[in-house]
């Protein structure tokens, strides 16, 4: 069975080659992949600035820096894991539901195929894409969401899809399990005081943006944990849930946001949990704007995001296999 | 009846006040108003690159810049003229069909009252809703269309509506008489040797970007006067007609194009027309994308475009009232 | 009587229409008004970078991401108060005393109109002429001034009218009750020790930048309370005060200051004082110069920063409705 | 056999996808292959700014643009030509001999198999590697070389190999043959009058940027021709040949340069020599330097470029299956 | 005496030391010098956008490029020229007329000592100044003025001094002799038909930018050389003549003008005039806005026609030299 | 003896004249030169991005806006150093043993003259050098490293010279006692988990990035103290040590790094030493990379860090003397 992993950057300088993701091999025969990593080029769901459609290239480019030891986590993560790049989704520029067909169809069978997928948007709205083909495998899954907003809108403009609206439809269309879902980060202002209920009243848990900073890294992993319990757990980071010094190269700015170094520590404290790893089958990583960013400072903030979902991946497999070899 | 004209330079420096187009008063009353400068700030159609709908808020800033007297022309444009900026047309972002509905519903009553329309779009897509509104009051329309890309593809992934396809559109719906129109500028490679046919077939003449340079300006301007005749014309103007170093903020740029001087050159050249002026009733300037601009260079022309479009008015109405003092 | 607030951005796109601050309505007619928006467009007093005449324009295109309700404070600012954009006071650009006169003119009425200014500048020596208007009316202010610099040298270059030296004219102009007043985050490298002094010799509290970490946001709001007692307040902002990283677009940058969280955070604690709303009677936000800006960073925190001034308006005038209501 | 040409842009939109050169596929077993476009990401041989290590990269991406029928030539492209996108050759930064060694081993079997290299740099200096591997299989070379700089100096500070001295080594290591090789474009100031002659003396043809604008397309095509006769042709083309208007993002731009158009149409009149086409044996595009670029302009143009210089392998195998057709 | 010549570019890297104009010494004692590159920080006479006080600076950095070899003149130029950067003239940001007295103080003894100034601006303001300095030493001037704009208003805002009015002030102070003065390239909207006369009025020769194309370079260098006759000659180039695509970084741009080639163009034919050069006794590069520009195209601009004015006098001398060596 | 200190901004602007690091005298004679800031333009040791050659000049440009007093440390440090700017250290671009040779000969009398060298890079690999110049004068050093990367490779593509492998040579080559230095600050993904190992066993201590935030400044202080001893200490600061946000223009950014605020008050607390001042032999600032930065925000960090270390060597002598009036 074939083992996938990056180029060696000791062998071929790291701004060489094909880019693809790390610089894993770019292979679309799942067999012997543990995960994919996979673009959703699309950005018809956007409100404000669009342009997302380039964010998987420019995440790509940007990952050419990511190594795979990861040196906070203490992880070699392919010895663990073996991944791809496995380009990315069909879309339709301007038609957002057929998108939505062509995605959930491309997407359905790598799910199928046991592959976890790590995925590269788009504007937010590719998300309800993405939980339709995940949930179709695993069940109502249990959403982590770094946002600084809820996405839980009813409509905008009186349509009911676009990147406000994702959670929303998916909990009406039993997708997710809010009850054992929450959110984390939302801040700026609102239309409106019942805003800030919505998201709450279809039974997620907010931990806003002004509550945010009272909670320590282990403090949040441990909230996050209790909540989701022991279901499959899908984890989508919108880059705006970091302040815009940190990722300038997005659509809907909102100022005041956690740092970079904040965002990580989140992330990373996920991998030690006192009771074991989450049941992570799914991720992605939206609202990239390359012709906002400068620097690639936000693509490769949302390269490492990734990159640190992967590694979660990596320990509990690695947890999983030492309780194994433990029995 | 009020007469709307800049306001004065020398009173308020140009960079001060509320950004409308020149410095127009800001106004949606239509009485004594020849013509209106409005928005069509919408991007679902765009097929690469987006964020044409913050097109009319660049042009609108780099306009300031425009003063009231076209010395190339040696006419004082508001001795003929009383204009507006009217703001922009409703749109629905990743709604195509629904925001053509809109924009031909707020756009009509303008056209019905007899202001002539000078829009800012948008990506190429909204100029089939112009069309709409504009040939409801005129009948079929006499195109003028310049850009390095026809726009008459029949679809774009099996969808009907998008930048690719407002010329086929509007012939199919009759909204333009192509035996009457003239497309001028068409450049760059092509998927097919038949697509180089389509608007021939269509109708279109055709003075694609390779022949354009054995033409004079006199004599593209003849051209253009033979064959549209005393129709009703409608002018539309694509940014990416001109080489992408004279306007690098668009989206779908095609090397090797005509400079911001010659293009100027073309649309003065209508304004010494033998045969008398066009009979002119609208026109757009399209796909200026400010996310890649730098230095409003792109801005700054379409917003000069839009000024000597608005000048042709001036002239035809001067000319007219010559005309008229003479019998 | 007329009540005035932002277009409802369910209706219209955020990026649509003419560009006012939060998409209020343009109006110069001050009857049923609370409070304006004002543009001071000028640079002619800045000493190193120039180009905060375009500050207000830049503030304005990116206060479209603001929305009416203010989920930290939990207020419907709307529901308190009435808001319309005024449009750009006159400047003269190189002639800075002209353009004081010319600001104090037109300011003037407005705020004995009983309409609290928000003003947008402009380098920081407009703020001269706004406490000019604003004291004429309201007698010597107590002045909260956030900045990296004191600006209160005595001249540069043999000059008096700068953006260095606002406060040392304005305290001696009587327009200022400096023993009310105080500074906070003065950092980076000075000409000289007593330049550290003078601000204080003057009057003024100041509150360092090397101090300012060792104050939680309500330690700071309680500081300032006490400071200003029930004097007319007005708040002068420099978007300098944060670090660069997070206002990149300014004129004198001084690295290693505040986060825009932190500087959130700090205005809103003004919102939740124990002792009741500071009585406050205008402010300004200053030092935008989009020519450096990228991605709207800057503009945007300042437009945040102007809306969370206008909230602790709207929870003054709540606070006192509710006062008013229990008697 | 394989026959290999880009993605359907029908079918997927060309935002989408890794990113190769034109969307070909990334292939590297040679079998069916006519031609492969190729990066060599180096750059340590820059004298001024550097970053042309990232240029293929940049390349790649701008080229999703170019579409397969050429509309100037009137031709299919891959009707005649079957090709790919073969990924990067090797180098080691900071190295220049070393990289010369990997890129000459690993490019010269590409050649041997009878492939045409479309080789996209990396700064001026890769392009004597290029030669050694392309001559080791064709024999001394005829250089068709579209500059600003002829790069013929001898060293600089005492080193022999860097981006000003390739076409000096080439000569003296017997890859050229000056005699049948030609430079255009060269301008801008040097440092002594016999730079000037330096080219000359060593044989080449030098048609320098001043008296380039006497020589129409045409004429300047039948020059290259009788020029090179029917020897194996190399052309090497510097996107600093053109005014840094039309290319900003390269290392050592010179002012007054002929235009993008220029550029394409002394290419086009190669395709339509009348004794019949150049033998083409290999081609390098180089100097883009994506840091210093804007909107991907110089990008695009490069890849216009390459796209240009394929089709002229392809108008040369469509006349040479035509004449094998007649005979 | 000694000779002062720019730094040996095969010794130390272009890229290297303390930037200097070409990389000359940076001298202020004046024995032995002929020309003194001189910088004037100065931008407060700008109408619109400003920054030009950092031109000089910007100028200085990309002529690093620069080599002393003229190849289009084919003359050695440091044969025949000392030259130095000799810094920047004091200024007093926000104060024109101060800044004229310092301006005027600090360039009258460099005069005096018979060098020749070729100074960088600054906004077109600084002319004034320096014509002052000038002409105090040699007279009433004949003014060669390459601009877009003609700089002859009467006041801005009532004010006389700004970027709008020198060359109205200039011959109302008698320092130029407009009879013997010639204004090239004006274009762009106007206020009023009078602004066309005002120049001529005054007594300028003008050749608008409508009719420039019609003049060859050689034309052109006969009319200038006819209309100068043998007066001491002054040479103002607002890199705004050129158009915005080859000089974005500028505060005022005209979408249509020359290209870059076509400006050098018109330079050079200068320093081919039969009747013998120009008696050229300074010059300015006025108008720079490095916040403007991007790559340095704009700065690159200003350095080579700095360097092609300082060819001028070179090419002068060296006449002069054979002349004097033939009687 | 001369005394060299900045130009007095309050008689010149501070963006006048050429540009030295903090407006100090361009001085190659060091008489009376207590430190001298010196480039070392140089980036072929740069294994992903490039252009740090151009690194001296942006941070001399930035550093413009540095003043003379320290507010943070309250000491004016010119009363106890003279300081001149020293220009560049000759490299040769692509030639990284000749430029280290070059280099150490240039350096190594400037150190023997008594000058403590303020050095800015370049890209890492330049401290080598540095290090074999100082350390021939001192011995081995002690070394303070602020970085996200330990820099202690054996070789990169089997090459023992660039920007991974200073510190591993240094140790070899004995300029370095391993046993007294410390690394601080290392994060972001490695190759391998025995990349962690590598500096800690060439007997570095090694504080890596996710340690770091335990530590107060004062903690970190205390702790190099303890580290280095009495022995001669050199500090060397990679901008990349803070997070991307805070230096963008850098060529291989980790993204969760401190923020400028933090970097600055490490240094800053080793002016506050209980034990007495480090031995402060010399230091650098490296891989600022202006191609990439924006608003100049990452050089003007570098000179802040540059005032910061020269601030050291004030407060030191400053000791010194207090100590030695003392006795």
């Amino acid at each position: 069975m074939p083992h996938y992993e990056p180029a060696d950057s000791f062998e071929t300088p790291r701004f060489t080659g094909i880019r693809t993701f790390m610089r894993l091999p770019y292979v679309t025969d799942l067999e012997g992949v543990d995960f994919a990593v996979i673009g959703t080029p699309f950005d018809t769901g956007a409100s404000y600035r669009v342009g997302a459609r380039f964010g998987p290239a420019a995440i790509r480019n940007a990952s050419a820096l990511q190594r795979p030891f990861n040196a906070a986590q203490k992880i070699r993560v392919y010895d663990h894991l073996s991944g791809v790049d496995y380009g990315d989704l069909p879309t339709v520029p301007g038609q957002i539901e057929e998108s939505y067909r062509r995605i959930v169809a491309a997407l359905t069978p790598i799910v199928l195929a046991g592959v976890t997928p790590v995925l590269l948007g788009g504007d937010h709205s590719v998300t309800l894409a993405h939980l339709r083909a995940v949930s179709k495998v695993h069940g109502p899954l249990a959403l982590v969401h770094f946002d600084s907003h809820s996405d839980t809108w009813d409509s905008y403009f009186d349509f009911k899809y676009n990147h406000g609206t994702p959670f929303k439809r998916a909990t009406e269309e039993g997708l997710l399990d809010p009850h054992h879902s929450i959110q984390i980060g939302m801040r700026g202002p609102l239309y409106d005081p019942e805003d800030l209920d919505v998201a709450r009243n279809l039974g997620f848990e907010v931990i806003d943006g002004y509550e945010l900073p009272q909670y320590s890294p282990e403090q949040l992993a441990r909230k996050i944990r209790e909540r989701v319990g022991d279901r499959p757990v899908f984890i989508t980071f919108d880059v705006d849930f970091v302040d815009p010094a940190f990722a300038p190269g997005t659509g809907t700015s909102e100022i005041g946001g956690p740092s970079s170094r904040q965002a990580l520590d989140y992330l990373r404290a996920l991998g030690q949990l006192p009771g074991g790893p989450l049941k992570f089958v799914g991720c992605d990583v939206v609202e990239v704007l390359p012709a906002y960013d400068h620097a690639e400072v936000t693509a490769l903030l949302a390269a490492t995001v990734a990159f640190e979902l992967i590694t979660l991946l990596a320990l509990a497999k690695a947890q999983a296999k030492q309780q194994a070899g433990q029995l």
